[in-house]
């Protein structure tokens, strides 16, 4: 069995983008090039690693001659350049962007290694998730998954999709852009619009009262 | 070398409990379904996952058609009922039955595996317990591991019972249940009697002074 | 392949001494034996694990006759002793010479495993420095990634020093004895004389005001 020959260009894009988010925690919390550097390669590689780690398969990023160098480019960038360039909108979009690719990547490694649909697609959204609950653990700021706001969810849209499409036999191409539009464009409506799904309320007068 | 046939139902009910106080830690921070979700599954899955990617088997869940859709069914269960159903006594009796039977299995998958059975032990008792230390790290909370109360102490009696059943030759069935028992009813006990252990203390007047 | 026949002495010595802090770090929040041996057990073999589950081979601890007894006896020596006898600039200084043999075992392993040199480079750093990541979040202390001191630093020159000496066909003894030495020292003269990287600061002035 190999892994799916992802397009490797936006593979890279998304570990980058992950990447710079790790990187502008590190900034605000005020630490050196190094920190930050380090913050840039769990956020970055911290999902595939996990999804590696589980399926049973030596990390990606072992392998590939690109993804260390464009870790540290990323955090170079981040150093050299203002904290604002970066986080407003366009970072958000990007991540979103991010989080989508990786759970489609998730997801289809995980079928390519022969892992059920339902465990696949539970796997792919942890792929998208992980890096950003890694590097949140690490800086001790509240996770991204405390948010109310769609973030998991949309991850978990674009894993539904790839797996649904490798089900009814559409090709990998069209089911990968479709999956991936699918996550995106959930996510970016919830930036957009604020889409937040509602939370756990204790319950006044449930049926035990 | 096959993994040890554990007996399925106990297994999943063990990951159904653990998921469920996952499942609540998020309720209480008032957190949303897909929130609750994904604590329930690094909770219920995440003591075993250690245990898989550190013995480097693919983890048990990938494989499994059932643990996907229980956890889901657990996270569904606390979103739709009231918190205090749960938060009782009953459910730290049942948390504590999850801990001695995933001690139990943890240290015999290691041991299927050619582990010597000292590591075997160690590797059974963080089966047991790093569930629990996943979930209070990422919900931020303190861990389970800083209260005085005797907990790992149970897994780690429950591992040992099981490697010492092994070592001289008793049957399986007999050793998991004996091992099992061990575990429970001192976890059962700490909880009941408030069993606790000693900490740790600044010595005053040590042989240094 | 085999993972490179590193001297288990110092292999060992570094296990211990970072069994050592994590023990020391339960003891300082009042922390009961078994809680202070959890600590010993996940800093000690925290970053060897890391490394060997990114790899994909099992944890170096399963095989190994003396990695678990060691971590007992140093959980025992922080129960039975004062805090005060370990905390000073010794501790530091060991943990130094564990910081930087960690790195070279990672690097070494890693390139004993067919990755490429930068990756190696990145997984020794990581290898060195994980221990005490899992350590201080586990604890809910900050982080040691978060100190300006030169940590991570000292780690990433024992390991870039390790694939060059591998690159340059230096022989293994040689290598590594460099190799350890230049983290080592670096780390010390970082504790000595305070040397720190600068902190990444909000630019006022930048190019795009």
């Amino acid at each position: 069995m190999t892994p799916p020959a992802l397009p490797p260009l936006l593979d890279l894009l998304g570990t980058a983008v992950f990447a710079l988010t790790g990187a502008l925690v590190a900034a605000r919390l005020g630490q050196t090039f190094v920190t930050m550097a380090f913050f840039a390669l769990v956020t970055g590689v911290g999902g595939g690693s996990v999804r590696d780690m589980l399926i049973g398969t030596p990390a990606f990023w072992l392998r590939d001659p690109w993804v260390a160098p464009v870790i540290l480019l990323t955090a170079l960038l981040a150093w050299f350049t203002p904290r604002r360039w970066w986080e407003g909108k366009l970072l958000e979009y990007a991540d979103a962007a991010g989080l989508a690719a990786f759970a489609v990547l998730g997801t289809a490694k995980a079928l390519a290694f022969g892992v059920a649909p339902l465990p696949a697609i539970v796997l792919g959204t942890v792929t998208g998730c992980a890096g950003g609950v890694i590097r949140d653990v690490i800086a001790g700021v509240p996770s991204i998954l405390m948010r109310p706001e769609l973030y998991v969810t949309a991850a978990a849209l674009s894993a539904l999709v790839t797996a649904a499409g490798a089900l009814v036999g559409l090709g990998n191409a069209v089911t990968w852009i479709v999956a991936w539009l699918a996550g995106f464009v959930l996510r970016a409506a919830a930036i957009r619009l604020g889409l937040a799904l509602p939370a756990y309320r204790e319950m006044e007068s449930g049926p035990a009262d």
